[in-house]
């Protein structure tokens, strides 16, 4: 159903503050909002929902900088919601990367998933600054060559200023996401041939035996078990979080801001992605594509048609499932 | 035809000198050995035969810094070889890194490609560092969706500190090398399906179609395309280098240093990161895998034999066909 967004908002705010203070509702409902906008619907009022809504959570501590220099800081998020810990450590990566060129923000031990990572590298992209964000997950990827799930799914996300909106991308270096075996699970449907394992390791499409079993990396070959694998490095070790077996329950992610003008003047930067980026939208396409799509280009489009008609669609039966909720 | 490392090196050095000074050859030799003896070799000596020879490279000027903060330095390297260049570059960044926590150098206009990522980041990683290091080089991939070759193979490394060798991973984001198709094409034989399209964008096994064509990203779809293009703009605009048309020659490579310690103690990152690589190591294998290779294994395995032995095996006919070698 069609819903106003600032009624949403307000909402949701509402259903938040049961449990969080104004300002850490506001940010949360903003990330949530964002997502739905954006047809992420997955990390968006979804979360509100289900066995574990975001609302619910029940921190075991306040968010504690446990490390901080001048270029970085080690966030504790004391098992508070992901997405509130992570626009924080993004504000705090923005702030030390215009003072000092770069900001490296580390966060673990939240509840859960930071959701996208380009929401957080697009806030600081529309900062001028590069954006890079990564995040570990529990072990549900397999190593190449191997059988047991060592890596998360393990997303990491880029963004760049432009003369126009941010350049952004974002991708699962899984080759689906959890959500889509809890989907399939739910829904009763098969997964496509060829991208996950049972736990004996053979080949299987049932999403079943796929989460007590394994995914294969986005490639299904080495390369993309080797960025899994970097990932789980940045936003495990780096952050001291856990890897590779995440029964400690420290969720990690990373958070990078690069500010261009240490290398090169801010308006040529962006004079030239913004170029790079129309050589690629304006260059030939293939048989069957009526378009090259630039990353982020679809969710940018959606949210963009949100923020015109200041409505967004939600499902009606999410909507129904959160209590407090009342549109 | 097995050769005594001491003797390669002495004679590489001295073809080198009749272009560089010592320093300078030196600097090239030991990338062109470490090559060799990592079994990558067509980074190795063969840089020294052909129409282009290394040695034969004439610069149009010296390295020049054209920006330099604290943490950072833009180089033009006025056509020098960029394996000497990015040498340089890579020291600085960890000059960088160990006084600020970071340092970030981006280098344009070097002599063509700065080779194996693996190298610098290597070096990065053996001082204590987290090493990451990507580059452009000219349009051979098509985006997800495209015919154009606006791409480079544009390759990514990384690399870390454990308590015992680095961990090392680089990558093409291509299909397949550049060299590969130079390599079939020569050999006259074919290569995979379903990783290059002609001109036209029509699916080729012809390298030589393929080169007047384009090469797919690695994984034929649009998280690879992504991701290449993430390096096209971090190793192009941002190092003020080309991008997607090479035709101005300004190669690009861009090379980063950040120092676990501003997130983690050092000691405990590097344990991490060991106990890491022996949990994926010690994982189970699927059928048909002896064992699991963490990245970079291979190389260093075949490497440390050479040192172990003092020799290195160079294929004669390159050796034969590199004026003034004398071995």
């Amino acid at each position: 159903m069609k819903v106003k967004i600032d009624s949403l908002k307000k909402q949701v705010i509402k259903v938040l503050s049961s449990r969080f203070n104004e300002q850490k509702s506001t940010i949360i409902a903003d990330y949530l909002i964002w997502a739905e906008m954006s047809g992420n619907k997955t990390q968006g009022i979804l979360k509100m929902s289900g066995t574990e809504p975001i609302q619910n959570v029940i921190p075991e501590s306040d968010i504690k900088v446990e490390r901080e220099t001048k270029l970085s800081q080690l966030i504790n998020a004391g098992q508070n919601p992901a997405p509130l810990v992570l626009s924080q450590a993004t504000d705090v990566a923005i702030k030390k990367a215009k003072e000092h060129g770069f900001g490296i923000v580390g966060v673990h031990n939240t509840k859960s998933s930071n959701g996208a990572q380009a929401y957080y590298v697009e806030k600081i992209a529309k900062e001028g600054l590069i954006g890079i964000c990564c995040s570990s997950a529990p072990g549900s990827v397999a190593p190449y060559g191997g059988i047991d799930p060592l890596f998360g799914t393990n997303p990491i996300g880029f963004a760049f200023p432009t003369l126009d909106e941010p350049l952004v991308f974002d991708m699962a270096t899984s080759a689906m996401t959890w959500y889509g075996l809890v989907l399939a699970k739910t829904n009763n449907t098969k997964i496509p041939h060829g991208i996950a394992i049972d736990k004996e390791g053979n080949p299987t499409d049932d999403p079943e035996l796929a989460m007590g079993g394994a995914l294969l990396p986005f490639d299904k070959s080495f390369k993309g078990s080797g960025l899994s694998m970097m990932i789980e490095v940045l936003a495990g070790p780096l952050v001291s979080a856990d890897y590779c077996d995440m029964s400690g329950g420290e969720w990690g992610s990373l958070v990078m801001a690069i500010d261009p003008e240490l290398l090169v003047d801010q308006m040529q930067f962006r004079t030239n992605c913004s170029d790079l980026i129309n050589k690629v939208k304006q260059s030939r396409k293939q048989k069957g594509h009526k378009e090259i799509r630039i990353p982020g280009e679809h969710s940018r489009d959606l949210y963009n048609e949100c923020m015109k008609s200041g409505y967004v669609n939600v499902d009606e039966e999410v909507i129904k499932s959160i209590e407090g909720l009342s549109l």
